[in-house]
């Protein structure tokens, strides 16, 4: 069931393994069932294929959230390398994970999904990619939690990563931690109105207030609301945010939300060793970090911190 | 019914008018009740009275909010002047609210309650002041929704105003629009734990990342909860969101909060004007803005551009 795509072709596959997975926190799945995608020759580019890790709300299927960056000339030119998207353990795009059904119940997993963590996401991913022959990556790239699987890519299997880009990606401060904390009492308010509402306030933490001023100013909503006239009239950003929620909760599922944004804030780099230093110490691959300045769940200083302590470690990071 | 407390006293009185209120957007209030506070001898410094307009949550009682403004020397000091709290209209704490009786019927507003502006707030204040016999205030200050007040103060009433200290206060932009609005679809999903959630997103608006990383960091929450464990667990600043939402859903109202979030959202200077500059134009007093560095609903940036279109307009202002 090696898939053997060419360049044109994009292939989306699903890859099962039946032994239990421990899981870090505690208890065990079985099956892990995880979904993947793949661009490009991977027969050709074996030694050159790109794991490109997808942020919360992503899915395997890499072109649809990141499509500018495939095509000639480009990072991911599959003239040159292979591109592999995987759904991440706890999503809701055909990966294991709350919405999934459990083969040993005949129901969904739901509130009874364990905690996983970025560690056993970057595990699973792992043996998907023995399976299909990949000992080693040319890169691992994501942003936000995508990062946050670059990162522990690096740490966990330091042999098999020649560059990590991690974008928008750290250990979360106390202020991340709190609006994760926030967008999850949201859903338990309400699943479906709370994930929406969930979307919106992560819309407002990594959005930056100038591009809203620009594009939503004071402006009413388009549909004629006049906020002054009705307490429920809305302005343009209102509407924008609501619709956005809207969207959202059509095609997210509130477990698998709620199971990511938990993954996030557990991330920690040092977690299993003596410090944090020691677990950067293990890493091999050049590190890219990059910061967005408009960022509030990832600020640009702590990403900067990041890299500082991957240099004091005596690593290479620009 | 002119209270004339001596410096040590502070006096809590009620003011009602029985004649309609007629509001800035639509309908009318009648009667409005105003609970005030007089901080030292109105008597002996009615020509030196200064007005200090609280926040969303707070009352008429200014020294249990500011109590650090108090004391001989200080900015407060009653030695030297009188001060006079007012709770603001559509508030909880005594003044005519969603949660007030409605004399008309006999029963609570709640949702019935109109939209009041800013400017009815401070209308309904000017009213006051007349029955206290206070024609001058030495100055009007406050931060947040106060701010707003003690500008749409110099606005409205400039011979009334010496000097206007307005602290982190300034039309919303959109993206305190926006928080502004996911505040109240938070009340909308849930009155009460929808309060709890919109006080602790409102506190993280407010508070610097830097604040909450040196106070809370990523410690587990105090009471022995590990957030590797259990999807419920909580990291320290989670913890402490939670309770201070809680606090806050017994001693605030549901209505008052979307009234007040309201009010600050169509708080706009050029109202009724040709233009702002045309609005800022009418300003006698000495303007004093103040920006906190730290503040996501009224960013420093914004309140220097408010700075610079009121000295665009020839005004002063520090």
């Amino acid at each position: 069931m090696k898939p053997i795509p060419d360049p044109d072709f994009e292939g989306e596959f699903s890859f099962a393994r039946e032994e239990p997975f421990h899981l870090e926190a505690e208890g065990e799945l079985q099956p892990v069932t995880l979904r993947y995608a793949l661009y490009g020759d991977l027969e050709r580019h074996r030694g050159r294929a790109v794991l490109a890790c997808h942020a919360l709300s992503g899915s395997a299927r890499v072109a649809d959230w990141w499509a500018e960056m495939f095509g000639s000339g480009r990072a991911f030119d599959l003239e040159r390398r292979c591109v592999i998207g995987i759904n991440v353990l706890g999503s809701c795009y055909g990966s294991t994970g709350p919405p999934s059904i459990d083969p040993q119940t005949g129901r969904r997993h739901g509130d009874g999904f364990p905690l996983v963590t970025v560690g056993d996401m970057v595990r699973a991913q792992a043996r998907l990619l023995d399976h299909l022959g990949v000992p080693r990556l040319a890169a691992v790239v994501g942003g936000s939690i995508g990062g946050m699987q670059a990162l522990e890519w690096a740490l966990r299997f330091p042999g098999r990563v020649e560059r990590c880009i991690a974008i928008g990606a750290t250990p979360l401060s106390a202020m991340g931690l709190a609006l994760n904390h926030l967008q999850r009492q949201a859903i338990r308010l309400d699943g479906e109105r709370g994930l929406a509402l969930a979307r919106a306030l992560a819309m407002c933490s990594y959005k930056s207030a100038e591009l809203f001023a620009e594009r939503y100013g004071r402006r009413p909503n388009r549909n004629g609301e006049d906020p002054l006239q009705s307490r429920d009239a809305r302005y343009d950003v209102a509407g924008y945010l609501d619709h956005q929620g809207e969207i959202f909760l059509r095609r997210f599922d509130a477990g698998s939300y709620l199971a990511l944004s938990k993954a996030m804030d557990t991330f920690d780099l040092g977690r299993g060793y003596d410090s944090e230093q020691e677990a950067l110490r293990r890493i091999h691959a050049r590190v890219l970090l990059i910061g967005i300045s408009s960022d509030w769940l990832f600020p640009p200083e702590d990403v900067r911190a990041l890299a500082h302590r991957i240099r004091a470690a005596g690593r290479c990071c620009d």
